[in-house]
């Protein structure tokens, strides 16, 4: 159990890091929207913030004024319940308020969820500000992969900073690991913070099935396309297929062909291919078309995570077989917090793991994350299985 | 396992059965496609027709030559792959090939069929057979609720016929089918005719639960929408929602309201809503929002499968909470048949059970159906589960 | 004026040529509206009935008795304001009511207003009478276009009738016409039926400029085609490049290539291209294009009505530069009539002349025909015109 | 004619207002495009400034280098021929280059076309210039509009500086001016600079008609608005029904309703309406249908051009009946200046006149300003006309 003081430093350090992120920016990468699913920088700086101000400082925190009374519509995620001044804008349309202005009220709420800490906590607290951490280290990662996002489909391809974002394979030590058919436990054990959705742990009855110790690489990719396989639709789902043709999708994203040779943007500008790293920025229909064209197919998330203590994982997310959905007795929480947190989702898949745009202590082994198939802005990647 | 001879009725009946649908209608009925789900009636007697010629006559009855050498392009599922005299066209659009000459193209393949199965058979194509009969079994489904589709949609609601497609729920005899916590096998044993996204058979574990042993009401609907269920945001997933709010839904399919009561269009024509009768025509979205609103849940497809002998069923179509996702070492199978049946698809739940407008030897207890969630023009309905 | 006889006669003839349009068609062909500027040719039969009953016969035949009481609304063209029972639908959707009922209300509100016209009349009913024959008449001219798309687009390529609808073009005896800069009186002179839109009759004043006695024909589009003309932006409106781009316009309409070969689609089947007759489904801004490329213009509508005289015209639609605007002190009319016919347009662009699907009577030298720049399935072409 | 001297202090003076109008921006104001027809400030700065350097640096300028390779591709207006690193992106997601990096651009350019006038001028340059210099003008307007809409559309409804935009106009004095029957002279008459579309000019032919002296104000709208003249489609073109409905239009942009009070933003913040102001912002949908609800109409662009020396204008760009066509005999200007100027445009309405955010030097009697009907982000307002 958390103590006040590592809780502090845990807040402190989360709200920090946020920052530091942010700091190769300019002022008006902060600000734009490329696609629906991106949000400009400045918007999860604010939204995280607001967070605080919502669940915690407004409530329990004696005598506290809010920094501004339009942010908590600015900065929440859902615009649709508003009064009489509605006007036609996306977060993507907001220049104000400014970052400067946003970087007043991160250290206003910061400084005042350091009262409400060191002077007025209670520990009922506790799991509020622990959903609150989680919850911005959640969007530090967003923050990462919205930043490539809108670096990387600049004309100009600037550099974000010394990263390099790539990760290696070795396919020489590559092995299929061996699992046999029985009931596993899943799901979170209950120390330590997790999220509702990991919960609660329950049972699950796997048929026997092997799993690759690494995950696929560049190099196998570009056999996959120079063996037509985005041009084949015998590999592909039906929605896949669509996607492809409709996007003329025919490389992962951030590659492109110059000279007979695959390029790629990375956090630290364009390079080439390294056929040995691991293929990354694809989408799980891409990743379902490359089992196929394989002959095998994506574990689910139970057969990930009855593995994992058997390779070596944590730099890509990885697609799953498995559709996200509820786990048996799953209990939405009550009050505001359940109404902010538990959305229920259809038609997005789960993936396993974590990236190299995970923050320290947000990755593990029974974290779910979820994203339709289409989507590929993540560090996403694929590991192969095949039922024995 | 069938003899030729009872493969021969299976098939004659089963043809004669698809005419006798259309039996009520008028020529322009079949001519007609309301929404993109829903296809024109004589396209489903040409495409069902269409699947023997192709895998069938055309490779294995001695000299056969085809009806008419655009069909195939006409009645194929998909019209990726065409030759020089792309037209802008889909189903709807066809006022060609008339109904007559779809009549005479019946006739003319069913006659064929007969002369192969009589005189040319081989133990090889008895699978290849049953696959298109129940090929065309399931359009028959699709067509009685498309056509209920075309008619109820039309400002004059014409009758059909006189079928009376409700269907009446005992609330009295209603129970908690409890079922402990064990593996329970699942998926087609192998006997008799089935598709092969129910196989292969397999254990799977399933934590304690109850499920209902009747299917929910209209009168529990009604309350459902009394109580604001169709607009308490807090009930339904994020594209539930969007669908309801970009769709105007309020009410179940077909039910409008005249000087404060429902009414609902059926095949027998409009007539008021019976509380006693399941709810039918409601999309995944709907069932779901209900089940919350209830603090109940969906059964899983498993979970429906294991209990399924201990409740009534077959009178409508159960949505479950399961994504239709392949079972363990599933097999796509080889040659053209796999092309065209093995379509990989996501974003869609799966419904057990079966329903009024299933042909008969059409329902299995291991059928799998498989629909967006979006969709409701089925004669879809759900029964609630929980944990426990 | 019309005698209640000759108006008698007028009106049979016109309810008597609508029905030999349809002649040749399947009942299936009646049906169905493959793009939303095609009508079922049911809906053309009873639409221009319904106006009859509506206009005429509800309001001034003693006793009269509506055919069906939902076909005023089934046969409105605006299905804006709508009662209880609105439903998902439109004319291409409308299987009911049938071919044969439409001819029942045909036969029945032809044979009532016979018993008007014979016994009833008044003066001040045959300017509405008129309205309605008109109606009709321009109903007949957009039946058999929508009936030459809804074949044309059919991959069966069935034959309308032997009509041949090439009109051809003598380039020997092509000259320029040349016009003298003065002031031009144009519009309708008011003996014998104009729509409003020709009124009042004014003065233009028209700079010098020359106008073409020959339509383009097919021999000079080749040339286009051949020089690149679909691809160079430079010649296209803005709307009109985006236009070519989004629908991969590359020839006009019913054109299609097969060995080297540019073929066609006419009310008589496929047949080949001749070089010397009149260009034909072409769009504005390909008339507009062509033109470009050539270093000369169209005409406004004003320049085609002063020329009209010097040259030969009535088989095609002649684009013009001209949008469609009133006429300087146009009044729109009064009542239900004015609430009909009266709509105001934007964004059409004026066509003159008349083309062979015009029926007799209907084509005058102030006729102004109006569509959107990028529609062709009416029998459009072009005349070229210069400033001097 | 301008001397080198005057041209110079024109570029110079123009190039610093252009940075005047940004000065009360934020950085991230700059970088925003909420709507398609609104372009980010920063863009704005840096194409008027690519301008001279495609045009005029880059090939008079002995020994010039560009600032920049990529800005050309960047800060041209159209995207459409690229090279190999197409990215996805619009000008509302380019966060580089920054404002400063822009600033440093203009200041680049500005210096190197002081250089280019000053020491290598050549009479043949002085067109170009001209209209590069007018390109800018036309731009500050542009700019001021796309800052009003980027503020006015952001929730904290930021003011932009002290200016009033309102303008009051006087009916005490309003009057018809009679206007006769007669032969008029328009467009441009060659002495000073015009744009190529005001030319050549021509003689028109106008009936007898009366015009406004005054604009409409504010409170003939409330009365608009009060009479339902946003609820009467009888009042609509059919496309502006349809813009009406889609949009939920019911008052002009700006406005919103507050306890039964309209208030508006103006570019000093939220304020009420004046009844005695000009309307503004509205779409020539709306400027029409207040004109037929009054039972008036718009004048043509012709008739305003005839009356202008008898009333005020000026404050506000003024929607006319009139279609955007170009001029008979109109001459498409030759070379890289025509391909960038000569653009044709359909479905356009001219606007005459000018408004209190056209920069100095840039009104003309003649100058034809035009955009899609649908559009009201420019100071639009309208004056009444009638046919005698």
């Amino acid at each position: 159990m958390n103590t006040k003081e590592t809780l502090l430093d845990l807040f402190l350090d989360t709200r920090k890091h946020s920052e530091a992120i942010c700091k190769p920016l300019q002022k008006e990468d902060y600000v734009v929207q490329p696609i629906v699913d991106v949000s400009p920088p400045k918007w999860h700086l604010g939204h995280t913030t607001w967070f605080f101000e919502e669940f915690l400082l407004d409530s329990y925190l004696p005598g506290y004024k809010r920094f501004h009374d339009q942010y908590a519509y600015v900065f929440n995620s859902y615009y649709e319940s508003i009064g009489a001044r509605v006007v036609r804008t996306d977060r993507g349309n907001l220049s104000r308020p400014s970052v400067d202005e946003i970087y007043e009220y991160r250290a206003y709420v910061t400084q005042h969820m350091a009262q409400l800490i060191e002077n007025h906590w209670k520990a009922e607290l506790t799991p509020i500000l622990e959903i609150g951490i989680h919850h911005e280290k959640q969007h530090q990662e967003l923050l990462l992969t919205d930043i490539k996002f809108i670096l990387g489909n600049n004309p100009l391809l600037p550099v974000y900073n010394q990263i390099n974002d790539e990760v290696f394979v070795s396919k020489n030590t590559s092995k299929w690991i061996k699992m046999p058919a029985q009931i596993y436990e899943v799901g979170h054990k209950g120390e330590g913070f997790s999220y509702d959705n990991e919960q609660p742990r329950h049972r699950v009855f796997l048929e026997a099935y092997e799993i690759s110790s690494e995950l696929v690489t560049c190099g196998e990719w570009i056999d996959f396309i120079n063996d037509g396989g985005y041009t084949n639709v015998m590999l592909w789902h039906t929605e896949g297929w669509d996607w492809v043709q409709k996007n003329n999708i025919c490389a992962p994203m951030y590659w492109f062909e110059e000279n007979n040779q695959w390029n790629q943007y990375t956090l630290n500008g364009v390079t080439g291919i390294n056929k040995s790293s691991a293929i990354t920025h694809v989408s799980y229909y891409e990743a379902f078309a490359f089992a196929q064209w394989k002959g095998l197919r994506l574990p689910t998330e139970f057969e990930w995570e009855a593995a994992q203590e058997s390779f070596n994982w944590g730099k890509r997310w990885e697609w799953t077989e498995s559709a996200y959905l509820p786990y048996p007795n799953y209990q939405k929480p009550d009050g505001a917090l359940g109404e902010y947190n538990g959305k229920f989702m259809v038609n997005q898949k789960v993936l396993r793991g974590s990236s190299i745009a995970t923050p320290t202590q947000h990755a593990r082994t029974t974290y779910r994350n979820f994203f339709h198939p289409y989507l590929r802005w993540q560090f996403t990647s694929l590991r192969l299985a095949q039922s024995i």
